[in-house]
């Protein structure tokens, strides 16, 4: 009886940890080829969507975009970004928290190499995994 | 129908959003008292539980107020804590999202005023709600 708890489970609990891991991995991928709306369509398009960064951005995709925009103007400003030591916890079946390192690598032009730490809330959409709230430092 | 279904959910959620709030009320009290080891207690009692400051933390309350003991080493490096800006969401019934704004008060020699932003992932467990994730900065 055991096993067969387990087997019905397991998939459950592994594929939300995969399947966050993969968002991650497509968001590098994003912002590594410089396409922010990519990047930006992760988070969740609701208005109670939050960002914490130096200032609070508040909205969806659009919002995000806008606040990426004005901190990465230039294609070298974004460098190089490589999350690291990712972590992720199921929080029921319908959320999911991640945190880990952040990494972006930059010429000196670009503003010099940055890296540290985020915290990412993420609720199961129809539309699959997004973020509903990041806190990033 | 619809009014049914909203009387039944509606003290849940509220519900959640306020333990919330007293329990961030009461981890201000302690703090504001002193007493680390209460305000320690509210978070969860786990080798999974992580603070990210400056640097990550892992453990329980005994991790936590170790953490603390050596950032705060004083009464007057303590200072005097006021959360605001608070926001409470319900990710499903047994976890929330809390975030807002800490700001310490304190005499130079203290160290001066500080002030931040948190994020805070908590967990209802059989004692109550407790923090399971922390991102201050």
């Amino acid at each position: 009886m055991r096993y067969v708890l387990l087997l019905a489970v397991a998939p459950l609990l592994f594929g939300q940890g995969d399947e966050v891991r993969k968002l991650l991995k497509d968001s590098e991928d994003a912002w590594n080829r410089g396409d922010l709306v990519v990047f930006a369509s992760y988070y969740d398009d609701s208005p109670q969507t939050t960002f914490i960064g130096r200032e609070v951005t508040r909205g969806g995709p659009e919002a995000i975009v806008a606040r990426y925009r004005r901190g990465y103007p230039t294609r070298e400003a974004m460098g190089t970004l490589t999350f690291s030591e990712i972590e992720v916890r199921a929080l029921g079946k319908e959320y999911a928290l991640a945190n880990g390192k952040f990494a972006l690598k930059r010429t000196a032009a670009g503003g010099g190499d940055a890296s540290g730490r985020f915290t990412l809330v993420l609720r199961k959409t129809a539309k699959g995994w997004r973020i509903i709230h990041d806190h990033s430092s």
